[in-house]
C-alpha cells in the first residue's frame, strides 16, 4: 500500500464545485456540534512581512480517515506574479495512521471548502426568495462563494464592489459568463447593501466596512473574511440588531472572526452545526436580518479531503508512490 | 515548478547516518540558541486509545527552506503487523511558501534525525575515552542513537537491557554484525550504568528507571525517551546530583522531558545549542556525571529536511508532480 498523490488538475477534474461536495462540508458543520471532532488550535508558524504557514486537522470520531492541511500564505508573492496561497492536505487512515493521499492542491481544497460553508450558511439561513446578491471583494473567494451560492439559491442579480477598478471589471465579465446572468459594479457598500437579500464579505478588512444603518427586513449576511485576530468587516453594531447571529465554531470566532468585537449586548449566538444537525430548532423569521460568521475549520478541512478521496478514486486519479 | 516527492527508499539509499547528516543536526541546535528559529508548539490530534497525530514545523531565519512535519503514533498497529509510527515532511520555499518537496518518510527522516541528535550530545558532552556504552531499550532508536553515536565516539563493547529476552537477543545480534564489536545483554540497569561511561535511554517510561546512587565518576547519559507530560526515564535526584545538565529546549524539556521532574534544588541547565555555538563556553570537568535531556524540535526536522532535499538533488532522485 503505497500513498496516492493527487495534483491540482486531478481534483478539478473530478470534485467541481457540486451539490456532492456542498453536502460533505454541510456533514462537518454537523459533526462539531455533535462533539465528534478532535480539533487543535491551528499551529501557526510566522515568518516575516505577515507571511505564515498555518496548520490544521481534525480527526472526526466514525470517519475513516483524517486529514492534517499545510496552508502558505506569502503576501508579497504577487509582486513577482505567484499566487499568495497555497496548500497540501495529507489524509491518514484513522485507524493506522498510514498516508493513504498526499493532495498537491495548491489552494484549490481550501478554496473550494471556503466557498462551499457560504453557501452552507446560505441554505440554512438566507431567505428563501432572493432576487438580489451582493459580494464585497473581487478575489478568489468572491468567485468560490458565489459559484456555491448558486448551489443553494436561485438570484437574478449579482452586484459587487471593489476597490480596484479593473479587477471590479474583468469580476464582472468571469462571473456574467459563469453565471448566466447580469453581474454589475456598485459604486458604495450602502447601495450593494440596501439592493441584496443576501451579501458575502470576502475581504481582509481590520476595520469595519459593513454598517448597521444600511440593514434592511429580508437580508442575510456571511461574513468569512475576518478569520485572525485584528481582523473585522462589519460593524460591531451589527451583532447586536442583527435578529439571528450564527458562526461556525464558536471559541474560534470570538478570538479570529467577526465575534472578537461581541459587545455586552445582543443574543443568543448559534452554531450553525446545530442547526443543520437538528440539534436547534431553527425557522427563519419573515423579514429578519441573519448573520453567519465563518472563520474555517480543520473539520472542513477532513471532509474535503474524504470526499476528494472517494472521487479520485473512483475515477482512478493519482500516482502511486 | 512541480513539487518533487521522494519516498523512502529514495531518502535511505541517498542519506545514511553520516558526517553531514550529523552536522545538519548539530546546525539546528545552534539555530535555536541564536535566536533564528520561530517554532511554535506542537499540533496534537488525540485520536483514541493513546493513538496521536503531532504535528511540528520551525522557520529557520536565513535558511531558503522551512519544513512541516505530520508524524502519526498509532500504538495498536503491532497487533496487526503495521509500525506504530509513520510521518511526511513537507519542504517549503521561505520566499515563497511554494511545496518544492515532499518526504514520504515513513518515519525514516524523524528516526534518523532524533539518533543523530543524540550523538551531537554526546560529541559535546560525553567523555572523550570511552570503552563501554550502555543503551537502554532495544526499539528503533536503540539502533539510530548507538549507530549515530559511533560517529563521535569509539567505544569497545555495548551493553543492552530490555524487557524483552526475544527483542534483546535479535538487538546483539544486528548490533554486532553493525557495530563490529561485543554486544551484550545486561541483567540489570545497574550494572549497565555502573560500566558504562555513555548511556542512552530510549524508553516510553513513566516512572524513572534509572537511580541515581547508581551514578559514577566520568559518565554521561543522555535521556531521549521522554517528550510528553508524564513521561520520566531517570530518577529526579539525578537532576540534582549530576555536574552538568544539558537539555535542547529547556521551554519544551520543563513541559515534556526529563526537565519536568525539576525540584528546587540543582543549578544552571544549558540549552546544547548555546554549547555548539560557542556562547557558553563549556569544557567537560574531568570525572564529571553529565546529563543531558532531548525532547526533539521542528528545527531539527527543517534540518534533516534541508539535508535531505540537497542530497536528493544531487543525486537526481524524486518524482516530480
Amino acid at each position: 500500500m503505497g500513498t496516492l498523490i493527487v495534483t491540482e488538475a486531478e481534483l478539478r477534474s473530478c470534485l467541481p464545485i457540486d451539490k456532492g461536495s456542498l453536502t460533505a462540508i454541510e456533514r462537518s458543520f454537523s459533526w462539531i456540534s455533535e462533539g465528534r471532532v478532535s480539533m487543535p488550535p491551528v499551529m501557526h508558524i510566522d515568518i516575516d512581512d505577515g507571511s505564515a504557514v498555518d496548520t490544521k486537522g481534525a480527526f472526526v470520531d466514525g470517519l475513516e480517515h483524517l486529514a492534517v492541511k499545510v496552508a502558505t500564505g506569502f503576501f508579497r508573492n504577487p509582486q513577482i506574479g505567484l499566487p499568495s496561497c497555497s496548500s497540501i492536505i495529507a489524509l491518514m487512515n484513522a485507524k493506522t495512521g498510514a498516508f493513504d493521499c498526499i493532495f498537491l492542491d495548491n489552494g484549490y481544497l481550501m478554496n473550494l471548502r471556503t466557498g462551499l460553508a457560504g453557501a452552507v450558511a446560505a441554505k440554512h439561513l438566507a431567505p428563501k426568495r432572493v432576487t438580489t446578491v451582493g459580494v464585497v471583494g473581487t478575489g478568489v473567494q468572491a468567485r468560490y462563494q458565489i459559484e456555491s451560492l448558486a448551489l443553494v439559491r436561485r438570484f437574478e442579480r449579482l452586484l459587487v464592489f471593489g476597490r480596484n477598478t479593473a479587477s471590479v471589471s474583468s469580476y464582472c465579465a468571469e462571473m456574467t459568463g459563469l453565471l448566466g446572468i447580469p453581474v454589475e459594479p456598485c459604486q458604495s457598500l450602502a447601495e450593494l447593501v440596501t439592493f441584496a437579500q443576501i451579501v458575502v464579505t470576502t475581504t481582509p478588512a481590520t476595520e469595519p466596512i459593513i454598517m448597521a444603518e444600511w440593514l434592511h427586513s429580508d437580508l442575510h449576511i456571511t461574513a468569512m473574511g475576518s478569520d485572525l485576530p485584528g481582523k473585522q468587516e462589519l460593524h460591531s453594531n451589527i451583532l447586536e440588531s442583527a435578529d439571528v447571529v450564527v458562526c461556525d465554531v464558536f471559541d474560534q470566532c470570538v478570538i479570529g472572526g467577526e465575534l472578537q468585537n461581541l459587545g455586552e449586548g445582543g443574543g443568543t449566538i448559534l452554531e450553525i452545526g446545530a442547526i443543520i444537525s437538528g440539534a436547534e430548532q431553527f425557522s427563519r423569521p419573515t423579514d429578519a436580518v441573519t448573520i453567519c460568521d465563518l472563520t474555517g475549520t480543520g473539520a472542513q478541512d477532513t471532509a474535503i479531503a474524504v470526499e476528494a478521496f472517494d472521487r479520485v478514486k473512483a475515477a482512478k486519479l493519482g500516482t502511486s508512490l
